[in-house]
């Protein structure tokens, strides 16, 4: 998960260090946590007086953690790990390079329980059911697809050990880890068993009833490895995994004898990313109760800077939070949100905090990347707006990240592209000008599931993914000055089918997302006719699905937000 | 070679068919070819009363060559190749496939010196040097970057199997190929020695005096497949291969107990492709001279045209090597010129024969693809004209490619970019219409040497290569109605630093080839001003690069030629 329960949170129960991501490594004599640039200052910080020393990963001359372990080992040493909570596949690249060194790994190290007082547990919220009104498919089918997809490819077994997978295919949500409505759980699927791995304090007699008549068992959480020990004994067992997204302990419970079928993107993923018409159709709903609380978000933000209000970044948080929690079928934030004003903006992974927090002032530029959870719908949305009077710097910036987003948002490219191919439309404009931003462009986001969800992307990094109608990617892109002040335009857009010639089937992007892109920061000599074709359509198609649910003011203010840009 | 020398078409020996790609699979009671649908046609008439069944490849239910033999043959079989024909990747993979079979290959299978009758023998042309002043390095100095580049791969010796690697290497160019100036020999590369294997036919006393005097050592063509058994049989040798430009027969020979690093990209193929400051100011002399030549054509044909003569496609092939071949250093063709009138424009890989050979009609649309070799540098360049009047919807086409062209030539991007972010800047247009091209967009072209070299591409598909400063790429989107008609405009690209900014280092290009660009084509209205701008400039620079070698009347020609577009 990209989100971990306090129960896995090893690493920051042995060091303090709270941020996302990194590895800690002990030796007898020393300690290190290896991170990356997003977090140097903050683990500098945190890891004072630890005895544990910060390796800035990235950085010239920094080792990286397995090259600074093999200089401290020796031959016949042994490293523990704990194989539950890594990849199978990162594991195996640490066994094959320190075989070299003759160091062996021993992969069941885990003395958290008997060490980590009131280690917390692990969640037990209940799951509950998603109905077919809001999924479109029944899990029936949606396993039925799985085991197709998984002939095609020679296999008859499969372990599915990445939560949002298993919540998809069984329709089943939970609340387990934050922002991503899932549960911590197993999947096995094979030609005539579909298995939920699972706290049995977590199933209601609903949700039992419910898989029961679909043919699905409920087994513990805790009997998965040796039930994949069990069924990977037969000489006709085909076993189909994803070793980036199985972990080592479930990887090494699988018979040696088994055949293994590796791939890298799992077939379920595939399917999962691929939207039905019913899942369209709710995302669309979701989209427009998200646009009618943003509306009523950005009139309020406008009307207290004009007042003269004080408005913090964490009141920005908490504003979106209440505008979107009156919406039917609201479940939660997707993610935290990023208020980030002048030079906070240009950090781009931020999050106020009570210390940072800052005030709004009128005048600069104020990014805002925010989302929800709706029981039809994910939502991600970034709007940088003019906080009062801005350079013309400034518009230059914004305008150019605006012309990179309407190039993708107008794409139309022949059935087969990746997103690799059309990230450039986006970045384009900025590189002319010798800027650029170095996140991806867009990433997949879930129904009513994780708001970064694979397999395809559209980024400067090759993915093999092709882009298909039904899937739904960010739009993302954007422009930091350090110390200044960050730009990021966000929209979801939906794979659609464009036309069918000679040459071939085309496809194109529907904007998903509803919400004016603020004109104050556009510098309108830099839009060509059809660029400013396109922010009058998309802001015209705003106003129309959004304000037969506003008040008479929201209506005026959100009519002048949509106003035509000549 | 992308061009083969009569002694190893055997595929032609065997079966009368003379296309540039295929396969012969023969069974003791069937025989077939696989070939690809450029050839369809041809094959299904040189194959008459042949016995040979043609297998069409990509169409739906043809099985691949190996999934027939599988089909054919038992357990216990034996299928043989001859391994010096074939790459080791190849052979390895068909070895796996068969493997599950229980089918044997041999791969030592070469009758044909016994059972082709006057068969003709390895070409024996005479090598020459290429002196420093064209190549702007010595051998000994190549060498020692390829020493360098191969220690930092770890490996300590390297076998060169691809002959214009070798040539570029050396210094040296040969005639045993047509249309590249290479010479049918290997290479092979130490720490301490470099050694060339040749037949020593080919090497004049100047030649071998210059090669010892640098300390390249020179061995018999023959002896090579024992020289690699030998070297591989030291523990301490760790050897760089690239196993699909490496024939099996070499990698046959190195001892399994030898360490082999294998890499996609040798290391010399790298160093070639970024053509030093000598290297590119030979190609913009090549290229001058080249549009000298161009310009003379143009100017013929149009007259011609215009009295209203006879030419044909192959009347264009003759008089482009006439132009060509008075300018100084000019060495041949790089190419078969394509010269398709109609709809021969739209088979892209026309090459007009005696049958085919059509006259060009006062209407309509030509286009013509052709390359030179000169000493100093190859030229590879596509013009499409109007013969005469033209539709509507030819111009609309014309101007959608052009826009691409444009589009690709003027991009500016982050060290670090690949040539497949790149690809859509030239097809955007024609996707948007739902049209589109199924050949790359760029290939690498060698200093006097292949005109088509890698690594680095411009194309749908991925290539880890980046383009880097002092690659030569070619810029040639184009549009193909089958029956009708074929565009293509193509220049060479040359890749030059651009800018560094806080955010990087930035890459531009620059056009390095100087010829008209057809604008009795071009539908100004789909023209924006930048691209006008583009066109504009890039007429300004032919003439003012060309029109210092032309005559008075060639250059009031030219002058209409480059006029401005409004």
């Amino acid at each position: 998960s990209e989100y971990t329960p306090a129960h896995w949170k090893t690493r920051e129960w042995i060091s303090g260090f709270t941020g996302s991501a990194g590895t800690i490594v002990i030796t007898a004599g020393q300690a290190g946590l290896w991170t990356d640039s997003r977090y140097f200052l903050q683990a500098t910080e945190q890891l004072q007086d630890s005895g544990i020393d910060l390796f800035k990963m990235g950085m010239p001359g920094t080792p990286t953690s397995r090259e600074w372990l093999a200089g401290q080992l020796s031959t016949g040493d042994c490293i523990g790990i704990e194989g539950a909570v890594f990849p199978a596949s990162e594991v195996l690249d640490w066994i094959r390079f320190f075989e070299k060194h003759q160091i062996h790994i021993r992969t069941d190290f885990a003395p958290y329980n008997i060490l980590w007082k009131n280690r917390p547990e692990i969640p037990k919220h209940p799951v509950y059911l998603l109905p077919e009104t809001l999924t479109g498919l029944s899990a029936q089918a949606k396993i039925e697809q799985t085991r197709l997809a998984m002939r095609e490819k020679g296999a008859n077994l499969t372990i599915i050990a990445t939560l949002d997978t298993v919540a998809w295919l069984f329709n089943l949500r939970g609340n387990d880890v934050e922002y991503n409505p899932t549960a911590v759980c197993y999947a096995i699927i094979s030609e005539n068993e579909a298995v939920l791995f699972i706290s049995s304090e977590k199933i209601t007699k609903e949700v039992s009833d419910n898989l029961q008549k679909q043919g699905i068992q409920i087994a513990d959480y805790s009997t998965i490895v040796d039930y994949v020990r069990q069924k990977t004994t037969s000489a006709e067992t085909s076993l189909l995994i994803t070793p980036a997204k199985l972990n080592y302990q479930l990887y090494e419970a699988i018979n040696p004898q088994t055949a293994c079928i590796e791939t890298d993107v799992h077939p379920a993923d595939q399917l999962k990313s691929i939207k039905n018409e019913t899942e369209i159709a709710g995302i669309r709903q979701a989209m427009q109760r998200d646009g009618v609380a943003l509306v009523k978000f950005h009139r309020w933000l406008e009307n207290a800077l004009a007042a003269g209000e004080t408005v913090t970044e964490l009141d920005i948080s908490t504003k979106l939070r209440e505008y979107r929690s009156e919406q039917k079928q609201y479940a939660g934030e997707s993610f935290e949100t990023i208020a980030g004003y002048a030079e906070h903006g240009a950090i781009v992974h931020y999050g106020a905090t009570q210390e940072s927090n800052a005030v709004i002032q009128p005048q600069g530029i104020l990014l805002i990347d925010s989302g929800a959870q709706y029981l039809d719908g994910t939502t991600d949305i970034t709007r940088t707006i003019a906080a009062g009077p801005v350079s013309d710097a400034m518009k230059t910036d914004y305008t150019h990240v605006l012309k990179g987003h309407i190039a993708l948002a107008s794409a139309r490219f022949p059935k087969g592209t990746k997103g690799i191919q059309l990230d450039v439309l986006a970045r384009q404009f900025l590189w002319k000008n010798g800027t650029n931003y170095l996140h991806g462009t867009g990433h997949g986001v879930g129904h009513f599931l994780n708001v970064h969800e694979g397999p395809q992307s559209i980024r400067m990094e090759h993915n093999p993914t092709e882009l298909q109608p039904g899937m739904v990617t960010s739009n993302e892109p954007g422009l930091y000055r350090a110390g200044a002040y960050g730009i990021r335009i966000e929209n979801l857009l939906l794979t659609v089918p464009d036309q069918t010639t000679k040459f071939g089937e085309f496809y194109a992007f529907e904007t998903l997302t509803l919400c004016p892109i603020d004109t104050k920061l556009i510098d309108t000599k830099l839009l060509n006719p059809e660029e400013k074709d396109w922010l009058n359509h998309y802001h015209q198609k705003v106003y129309q699905l959004l304000s037969p649910f506003l008040s008479i003011e929201e209506n005026s203010w959100l009519k002048q937000a949509t106003a035509l840009v000549e």
